[in-house]
């Protein structure tokens, strides 16, 4: 069965979990999701899983651990989805929200609190809780215990959400969610909230801006805006880099004219 | 069956191409190449993707996704080549040229266009090709179709080649093509186009540069040039980074005085 | 079986080391530790891997090549731990050290120079050893070859050690080994040569700095220290850099006064 990491831990830390993982459960197929999440962003962690998780299969153990709290009493939770079209999929991780956009994404779930110390690492560290929790859980989940093992269900988890749209009349609000690597901004406009097609002109900041399907219908170094792959608006600069263009970071505000 | 992965997505994005790949072939076992090629830099791209296939063994289905154009007009291609020695190799990526010197480098192939959209995601973006429909006809390649079920076999895809290099009385005159995470600097001069021993010097812009099998022979700081691992004349500094000693970037000519 | 990887080639290289070993192990399941180790830092190699491989479980081999001095005379060696709380681990790498103190964290443990060239690639490289040598014979072992296949015995393999701890009345005198990618400070003094409780505060270069068991237990911006998750006294900012903090880089001196 598929297990999936998503941390901010960068090198080496993540490869401890991965020996954890594969102790407990030696058939493990470990897949990295991004251990490059920006440094505590536990928001752009949400985003990063909500993005991907749905390109894997039923049964697959999704851990995500960007955890600035780790070691105080924040708690430790699994969730299991529930969904028709995509099966189950599990979550692992801190009770600070990073789960709940990916767990909401399949429809109905269920959130249970880990508690069950059986299941962790002999020894706990203070500090890393993705080696000595988060894995062991995951692993055992993987291989086959339910989900109720961990611990009880909870009803008042954190939640988390990727803040408010304002639609007018001639222009949407929103706000940058997050930057990918290519400099592409990324914002929390779903996509089908603008009735738009290719070619259509908008304004972002006295800067005219085209929508298209793809990045290559506009020139070199031209700005577009364009329904992402993930099912959100994103801001692009073709071959260039958009949020060096807008001077855009995550949490801005962003206004769309939609009738320059 | 092995699927290798090379694009320049950076983060997050692969692991949605790894998602599809193990939702179709759950036995898929999955090698990233990188996912650091120079942003939109198909050449380079090209030269990665050559330098490490042939060490991977026959079945391995590669793919490779630097893709500027896509959603755009551009095709989609799969390779198949055919070679006594290292047996059959698959490329999967846009006909841009990126996936032909590493074919070559097998010797004899035949190349298909991707068009059985029966292969593909039901859902297909505009912007993520690599997601929708390479990562769904490799994992179906690497599970045993046939390759011209993805398509009609053609004849006129692009190319892609390194550069001339002019070979001199005095001097050998070629391009960088590749600065390695190591600031060594990669050359389109086959290792074999200058009879070299070891000991020897040569001359590269007004510096003698000495001729040796590997790093360590020369004191710390000290340029070399030398055989490099992939074939190719490779310019170092021992402990130190040769781009920026010589500042060079791909595409730049270099030139080699051989008898300085 | 498990095979990790731990180098400082940054991209690509790693990639031909897998296409080898799965060449000749199909069934290897690869986990890279690091690709990533500072640029020729044997001492950073070895603190990473000594901080991992005892997460892995009984029979993994790991592959560990930082190596400045490939290609030329310096050793190629492989290790056997016997550890009655861990089982077996193999080392494979350069003989320079950074091996060294991995295997010394599981006890007992057998060193063996690398000779036999028949487990070596058919061609070898003078710059490429992680590909040419070290790649193949981890796969060969991995597979089950016992380690004296690879070579005679030997007893004057290079050590390594992480330097000198001095504790006073007042104070403790150590080292850093490592920055990780937080930023946090990882020091050679081992977490139990100071008897301290949550709370107590220390002193470094004129900051008053508190003992905590995790971050979050300061307000963001402070200091802490506390003990390690790799068992080593670590100095950190929460959700800050402390290598910026204190302005420390790995091999500088650290001074911990514990009765500011």
């Amino acid at each position: 069965m598929i297990i999936t990491l998503l941390t901010d831990f960068g090198d080496v830390y993540p490869a401890s979990m991965k020996g954890v993982i594969l102790g407990i459960y030696p058939a493990a197929n470990i897949v990295d999701i991004s251990h490059t999440v920006p440094r505590h962003d536990v928001r752009a962690g949400a985003f990063m899983l909500m993005a991907c998780a749905r390109y894997f299969p039923s049964e697959t153990v999704h851990i995500a651990v960007v955890d600035p709290g780790v070691g105080t009493k924040r708690r430790a939770i699994a969730i299991k989805t529930i969904s028709k079209d995509y099966g189950f999929h599990y979550f692992i991780g801190p009770d600070n929200g990073i789960l709940i956009p990916a767990a909401r994404s399949f429809g109905e779930f269920e959130v249970y609190e880990i508690t069950n110390k059986g299941l962790f690492n002999e020894e706990v560290s203070s500090t890393f809780h993705g080696r000595d929790i988060f894995a062991p859980v995951g692993a055992h989940i993987s291989r086959g215990i339910e989900i109720c093992d961990v611990g009880k269900r909870i009803y008042d988890h954190t939640g988390m959400d990727f803040g408010k749209v304002k639609k007018m009349e001639h222009s949407i609000e929103g706000m940058v969610i997050f930057i990918d690597d290519f400099g592409n901004i990324i914002t929390n406009i779903p996509s089908d909230a603008i009735d738009l097609k290719s070619g259509d002109f908008m304004q972002i900041e006295n800067k005219k801006v085209q929508f298209q399907r793809s990045y290559g219908f506009c020139k070199e170094g031209e700005p577009l805006i364009l329904a992402g792959s993930h099912g959100y608006l994103e801001i692009a600069v073709n071959r260039g880099n958009a949020a060096n263009f807008f001077n855009k970071k995550p949490g801005d505000e962003i206004i769309i004219s939609t009738h320059p």
